[in-house]
């Protein structure tokens, strides 16, 4: 909906809606004048025919905002559920979308296995295949220049859910035989960046997918078609896309992005590295910048996610964070992935401010930025920041996100 | 992928990987002739930049079909996981898609109630919110006349599955006051054919939803934008589509789809009304027809669902119906969702004969052609026909659905 709750309610609209209910037989008053002829009655003219696909509805326009660089976010405030449109879903490259031809596309998977060996499309198809609901996020998934007027997608679009459907990498590694000693695999896809990240073979012989479908359909261009890796619960860009190349050893390979990017000072000196898990998160959605509320009821809703597995609770503070209570969770709530929250609240003309904080089965708590900066230090690469972040009602119903103070 | 499991390998593509690997550091041997030069090597180009939306690869052509009418079936044997996308969520509308604009667009909520009421999309959107995951499935989806080469979308693609959002229509209710003896409701549609269908007042308090997103989105057009109601596990035309009315009452409306339409024979001569539940069902969707499988190991893949809660079981037979076999259920299997189940089985040469058979959590089991004749007789209109099918495969590997004995 392009609607946001609160959006003031159109006159025109209810004595229109008067007069499509009087030619429905029914005996409402309502004066027809010029504005509602003018809006045409749907019942009176003969719809479209079927269509080999059914796009979307002009008036509900939805798209990515590209924020800097190859990146562009997710519009989280105008989605519902869990699951993202897959042409909504966030991307990130870092050398563009490879174009490629499902045809000519093979992985290969050599270095310390007993049989190494290239497997086509059609080879992977007839493996058995799993699926799965899950969360993908960026690491470097909060803006910290953000200001007042920051909507969702902005501050922390770089999450998405989709079902992931492929062959599990522990399966194809049985085919091909690790040999003793081996610890780590690097995978490489086919973008002009030839991205590589090095992964632990306990990932690769636990959750880790070799992915070729999204939503019911192949991925999509921009998530790796024809073939990604999909890490569950692991920062994205060990997910890699337009995956060609899987090679075991018996050590990390110390590629670019796990050594010049990836890792994040941890504020007495040093840098950690290999920090693969996301930590639990939570957004508010519902309200956020630019609504304005009508006074009255609300459903305040947001999204929590963890890494480590399911999220146990979701606590929201209508006061700036001085009393909590826990929202509702809608099930299945499920291990590593988006979970929608939601807590009826009231506005009455008096400003009120909202946040939101994910406590993750592991008994983890979203921090604040205060604590972030305390474990961390002011560093300068945003990656795996997680604070709670808040929303303000001004007393006139807009709502302001609340700027982080982070120094 | 349209690549069917089995397809032959393009000798050439192997050629043209050696080379890819070679150029990517490996020491591979592979004459690299002019077949492979037209290739184009992914990393030596920039990619495309990040996009509003993310369009489907030019090789993942996916479409719904039209059948006949106003209907367009999911291509069921391309899809993977439960999801279907929403542009391939099957249609079926009486008299075309309307063009409705969300601004001019309102429920009306009226007859044995307390508090008659308009409401506006923006006054749904601050109710609670519910999601859950959900197939779709119309009352008439079996093609009789289906020959050997027909596909599970021609067959039965009048099936999908969506995450839907929307509000509890028994929130709605309470909001306006339900009165005493109130014992069905009407529900409206504001398309061409003002399409009505009478809903028992207990489903309409129990898991009936006001739904207005699919899949994370607004829903599209062609599945009722911007508002449906969403029946689980009911017979798809009462999940009335555009919805502009609901009039409560102590009866029945007898619309033409529920007199007219929409019923079916019982075979003594007598006329069934008000069959609202869909009853278990599952079909194979890999490997089906126009597949010719390799000899060896495939995985047999398929869907299975009812309208009266979860699936316990899936059967398959690869020899026709004389055997039977436990086929494995992916997980979470929800209640009146599309579960999928898988099988590996060997082709070695010699003819097979594939069929399944759900089972769901009251014990009802799926029938064969044999027991649905003998309890309905064979009446001339396939509503709620949900019998076993068979799909053979041919000494040489292909794959043809063996048309049903209804007679």
């Amino acid at each position: 909906m392009s609607d946001a709750p609160g959006t003031p309610t159109d006159p025109v609209r209810r004595r229109v809606l008067a007069a499509i209910a009087g030619a429905g037989g029914l005996a409402l008053a309502g004066r027809v004048g010029a504005e509602e002829a003018s809006v045409p009655d749907p019942t009176k003219v003969p719809g479209r025919p079927p269509s080999s696909v059914g796009e979307r509805s002009e008036h509900a326009r939805l798209e990515r905002r590209a924020a800097f660089g190859a990146i562009s976010g997710t519009p989280l405030q105008n989605l519902h559920g869990t699951i993202t449109p897959s042409d909504l879903h966030f991307e990130r490259h870092h050398a563009g979308i490879p174009s490629i031809d499902p045809a000519h596309h093979e992985l290969l998977v050599h270095g310390m296995v007993e049989r190494p060996r290239r497997f086509s499309l059609a080879d992977l198809l007839r493996f058995p295949a799993i699926t799965r609901i899950a969360f993908l996020e960026c690491s470097g998934n909060l803006r910290l220049d953000a200001g007042e007027e920051t909507t969702p997608q902005f501050l922390c679009g770089l999450t998405s859910q989709s079902e992931w459907t492929g062959v599990a990498l522990a399966t194809l590694l049985r085919e091909v035989g690790v040999k003793p000693g081996a610890k780590w695999l690097l995978a490489e896809g086919s973008d002009a960046a030839v991205m590589t990240r090095s992964i632990p073979i306990e990932k690769a012989r636990g959750d880790a997918i070799l992915a070729y479908a999204q939503n019911g359909e192949p991925l999509r261009p921009a998530q790796g078609f024809p073939l990604r890796l999909f890490n569950p619960g692991w920062e994205g860009n060990t997910s890699v896309k337009w995956l060609r190349r899987i090679e075991v050893s018996d050590r990390p390979f110390m590629t670019r992005e796990e050594t010049a990017k990836y890792t994040e000072p941890i504020g007495d000196g040093r840098v950690r590295q290999f920090s693969f898990t996301m930590d639990a998160r939570s957004v508010i959605t519902t309200p956020t910048w630019p609504a304005t509320l009508e006074r009255g009821w609300h459903e305040l809703r947001g999204i929590a996610w963890s890494g480590r597995g399911r999220i146990a609770r979701v606590e929201v503070s209508l006061d700036g964070g001085r009393r909590w209570q826990d929202a509702k969770l809608a099930g299945p709530v499920l291990p590593m992935a988006h979970t929608r929250f939601t807590l009826p609240f009231r506005f009455v003309g008096a400003p009120m401010e909202l946040a939101s904080r994910a406590i993750d089965e592991t008994g983890y708590v979203q921090p604040t930025v205060r604590q972030l900066i305390e474990a961390r230090g002011v560093g300068s690469v945003p990656y795996h920041l997680n604070p709670i972040v808040h929303w303000g009602i001004e007393r006139d119903g807009r709502v302001l996100y609340k700027p982080l103070a982070w120094r």
